[in-house]
């Protein structure tokens, strides 16, 4: 009797890995819009599951945004339905607000998944993200050029969010889902190059693969899980930073909350002058954060002119911020002004 | 009287702003192979040296790997005496010896240039790189993934190298190079395929540009400058761990190369179990490397492997590192062996 084909094995185990390590009474609802990868995911926890004595459902999220979008969800909901997996949700959302569409409509989904996981407490959502999708994430962050935390990438667990397929490479996912039987829908989407995230998947990766070769995927997939360590690292350092140039914060409450709850938080300037440049600009640029920045407005420019006031200070006039904050240098502080 | 277009004005100010930061008996050395980023650094030089009371001379190497190559950097050394730089040297070097024909003929080149310095001490050395080549150094360094350092690019000043052009984008520095009225010669080497940087220059970045927008090239070089801060300040809190974890060493030795001079690091397990993931695992590395392990084939994996006899023990072998080294937890530290 052989094994199952490679790439089934390989999702399975990936799955099993994660499904086991899950306290026994959580229930595993995976993520499914009916494309390759998450479908390969669901076909796989439903194998899993009750060998490894845990309870599995789904959940698929109808966006509303393509004609015939209910009748697609049902179809995939049944399909799960078919699998075994239970409970099987079809969750309707309204796609709108700020930002971009695609920042609309995962916001929208998110809040879906999180209803769904509420309501089948304990539980975590079992998201389909590839390696793949994890080196595409790293490149968009690039063109931010906002630094660690935006190259970072996504992370293999995040609450109760858990990817368990982000360290399989597309091609694999994908085959397994043919093995596996299955028949995936192919979301119009992720081919439309009005969306960055298809312009990165068929233009910009292909490109870097035929100029640095065909390892840069997994390459990108490290430098997210090297660069997401070094983000954690420096964070927690700056958390103590800012406790401390901050001064002592009411117990019980985190510096952060704490700061951003008063008219703007004021930074001693000593603890700072002899701190590291990559800790300093961090607690800087949280400053401006609670005094009211928005942070798509606050670039590094606005960080680097107010990091100026702590280490080239000549008696500036003060700073002027995104959203009609000020910073300014006054007895040896930092101060936000709006 | 108008002043000089602003493409000129551009790269004087910032030629300007770096000469006049160097003590007055510095002379400035501009590296120049003729083409038209060094050219315009040379032309830039040559006009603001006088002005700010700073003697500027340049240097040229002959690689020797293209025909007509001595004339070539005869006639570049010319053009050089032409602007009034003095003195202008023409080092002939010869390439060769490990790694890709791109790695020896850059090691080739540095050698002549601190030989050139050497020669006219106290000197520093001024490179032409542009913001464009520094986001080709950051897309190099992404397929090799191997975290922050190899995407911190090139620094502003590294030791005496000073890179006076690294915030200007190419089609400014170029242009500035054309209406300076100086006449540059373009490396066929800059467009041969065979060359990562060239595939990267011609096909990567124009693909990136194409998906993620025109700010690409400044997003990637502000990535490099953020990623290298990081870098440094993350290298700096590893360094204090390394010197905790392995014992105090003798007095005038930094602790790397106490350590490199022993037949193999021995490291205590107390001080990195509750140490930050990015800090332990670069002092794993630095431990691998200064056991015998080579940079290159020491990979992201080998140091994780390492670290699970810190972070999750339970009596594992050795670990089988490159170069035929083994890593081996006992008596609570952790030990190499060849």
């Amino acid at each position: 009797m052989s094994g199952p084909p490679p790439a089934v094995a390989a999702v399975r185990s990936a799955v099993r890995r994660v499904l086991s390590a899950l306290p026994a009474d959580t229930t595993a609802l995976v993520a499914c819009s009916g494309g390759a990868d998450s479908l390969a995911l669901a076909g796989a926890v439903a194998f899993e599951a009750p060998r490894v004595g845990r309870s599995a459902g789904a959940v698929t999220v109808d966006h509303g945004l393509q004609e015939g979008s209910v009748t697609r969800a049902d179809a995939v909901a049944k399909a799960l339905r078919g699998l075994g997996l239970s409970p099987v949700m079809v969750r309707a959302v309204e796609v709108g607000g700020s930002g971009g569409p695609e920042a609309a409509a995962r916001r929208a989904r998110y809040e879906a998944l999180d209803g769904a996981a509420a309501a089948h407490a304990p539980a975590v959502v079992l998201l389909g993200h590839t390696l793949d999708d994890q080196a595409e994430t790293v490149l968009l962050g690039l063109a931010r050029g906002s630094g660690a935390r935006s190259l970072a990438g996504m992370a293999p667990r995040n609450g109760g969010y858990l990817r368990p397929l982000l360290d399989l490479d597309r091609a694999t996912v994908r085959g397994a889902c043919h093995l596996m039987g299955l028949d995936p829908w192919e979301d119009p989407h992720n081919l439309d190059p009005r969306f960055a995230r298809a312009r990165v998947r068929h233009d910009a990766l292909p490109a870097l693969e035929r100029t640095l070769g065909p390892g840069i995927a997994a390459a990108l997939a490290r430098t997210a899980t090297m660069l997401r360590s070094d983000a954690d690292t420096l964070d927690s350092f700056a958390d103590a930073l800012y406790a401390q140039a901050a001064g002592a914060s009411p117990p019980g409450l985190p510096p952060l909350e704490a700061a951003a709850a008063t008219a703007g938080p004021e930074l001693a300037v000593a603890p700072l002058e002899t701190a590291p440049d990559a800790l300093r600009t961090r607690v800087l640029r949280r400053a401006a954060l609670a005094a009211g920045c928005s942070p798509s407005a606050l670039t590094a420019r606005h960080v680097r002119e107010l990091d100026r006031l702590v280490v080239e200070w000549h008696g500036q006039a003060h700073i002027d911020l995104p959203g009609g904050v000020r910073g300014r240098r006054a007895a040896d502080r930092i101060r936000f002004e709006r």
